[in-house]
């Protein structure tokens, strides 16, 4: 493997001393990008995009080409794993990700396999060779996987949910049958994570997106347990470096002390959190990640700076902070815009460090 | 007007003594409710059903009439003020709210006038005073009105939205734009709910559904001042009794104490909150109103009775709470259990008084 050149992201999450704040965004191969709606076209739906490796490397690299970004992301979908247990993962324009099978019962979870990453998700790790070769060193990798809870509340909702109304009734009425899925799906996310690690990935995340919709204790019990469940079962080192895990959970703000205890390298934050609190709760413990709002974007160029400059003044001195949008870029930014909003994090971060 | 008989609920919102804990439900009047299906058939569609005095008067007290509830709420939609202001409110089947008319531009805000709550929303009005007729000292009656903020996101985004583009963009780009929105805003709730006071209302309630998408100083800034400018400009006294107001934003759990200085006195909490943390925070200042997940309806009555016994148990001795669902109740919940919580929260509340 070639030398890595930037390895401001991996130090930042290990909270090493820095030049500046490294800075990515979730989503930052996406369709605010002419070049990746084209790649998309090309690949016909998103779903191939995803399972062809040359193109599923050309749109991770794309906002390299035009940013100065201190990380690649894996270009995939967080419902790989489902899709690989046999639920038929599809996508109908503009109503988001929908299963053609649901799991609702005992017997359902029953008959449900844990994928085998090697084989049943080989194109991921494909991506992933493919990737990190292409990146010759430029940035580190991230990979990535949704958290348990997340995974099933597609898997249980057959879809997107407003309400999560049969996944909460689950949880409610049964819910021993929906800690067995919980499990199952915490062994198959440590195995596809652990493999995407050996082809390459020199960082990991997970997304825990509707962690933010249960109740504190719930949260616990349903999402955070499992998610100490995969980071207890990671490998932590590789290529003679510490392999750090992001754990992100939207809406997870009134969480942090609880979430840090799931022993991850780096929280991730959304943008209802202030940051200075969150390093004054547990800044000596992890480095944290985020967190500016994603419509900040639609501003004027001197605002967008003057938030960036406003997130760095309250993470403060010192290393610990990788600074993203508190949730995925939105297909409506304009991309000339982003050039400031990345450019703004290096430059003003030269204080800090 | 007819003497109150029970007055558990405004006496629990001024954190004075009472025998046990009150309990209503957001959306206690609705679609659960066979019956409210029925009349709602009766009235054609959900609007002329706002719209007709005795049809609405009926739903409001059929959970009453079911159920040992501690106070009334008044059935109408939050969209009213909009639709007012001549935006073309209207329902799509399982599609939620929508206007027809949005505002985006200087021009659409400088056109809107404010409405005259005793002419354009008379029907309300009209709705108030016979509901407080028909409860006749039963229950106290609860009036209610979007926030600002709210309000503004449903006419921005010309109805229900998942990543508040056009209105996160507006008040990014031209905040002038938006503070003179929501400044009109203010001022029609304000008219809207004294005048509902002054038909009968006996509390009031100001729902900000969505302030919870905003970063802690943008929540600030376009949602709870305005809020604050309402609770300022509201009758607060009415038949020789206080009218408590209730401050409700749903994912506000990480801004209560800011919440407080808006002088409303007391604060909604959603399901996502621990009501003893919220307690130890501000319940010296406000009472707190809460905060059941809705889905825990969907669990075996020892569980829904466990859970009702956790949050009265959280909240600990003494008056100040008001016992609500952090969110409305579900249009799937079973009518039958919802009497299992109902006299849960009573019978288990007597220790604690």
């Amino acid at each position: 493997m070639a030398e890595l050149k930037n390895d401001r992201l991996l130090r930042a999450l290990l909270r090493e001393p820095v030049d500046v704040t490294p800075v990515w965004m979730m989503r930052q191969a996406g369709r605010y990008l002419p070049e990746y709606r084209d790649t998309r076209a090309k690949a016909g739906d998103f779903l191939s995009l995803c399972k062809n490796r040359e193109l599923a490397c050309e749109v991770t690299l794309q906002p390299l080409e035009r940013y100065d970004l201190d990380a690649a992301i894996l270009f995939s979908d967080i419902l790989t794993i489902p899709d690989a247990m046999g639920l038929g993962l599809y996508f109908e324009e503009g109503e988001g990700p929908r299963f053609k099978k649901t799991i609702r019962t005992e017997a359902d979870v029953a008959e449900l396999a844990v994928p085998d990453a090697t084989t049943d998700l080989d194109y991921v790790l494909a991506a992933v060779k493919e990737i990190r070769s292409a990146l010759a060193g430029r940035v580190p990798l991230i990979g990535f996987s949704g958290s348990p809870w997340t995974l099933a509340t597609y898997m249980v909702e057959g879809g997107s949910s407003r309400d999560f109304r049969h996944i909460k009734k689950m949880m409610y009425a049964t819910p021993e049958v929906m800690h067995a899925l919980l499990d199952k799906l915490a062994q198959a996310v440590i195995g596809y994570l652990n493999e995407q690690i050996r082809s390459g990935a020199q960082a990991v995340q997970i997304f825990d997106t509707w962690g933010g919709v249960l109740s504190g204790p719930l949260y616990l019990e349903f999402s955070l347990r499992y998610m100490k469940q995969i980071v207890d079962g990671l490998i932590r080192e590789r290529e003679g470096r510490r392999v750090p895990v992001i754990l992100f959970t939207k809406n997870g703000g009134q969480w942090l002390e609880a979430m840090v205890e799931a022993g991850a390298d780096a929280l991730g934050l959304d943008w209802t959190s202030d940051i200075a609190d969150a390093r004054r709760r547990i800044g000596d413990r992890v480095a944290l990640q985020g967190n500016l709002d994603p419509s900040v974007l639609y501003a004027p160029a001197t605002r967008i700076r003057a938030e960036v400059a406003d997130t760095l003044a309250r993470f403060g001195s010192g290393s610990g902070h990788v600074f993203n949008l508190g949730h995925g870029i939105h297909q409506y930014a304009d991309p000339e815009v982003v050039k400031i909003f990345v450019d703004a994090v290096h430059e003003l971060s030269v204080p800090y460090h």
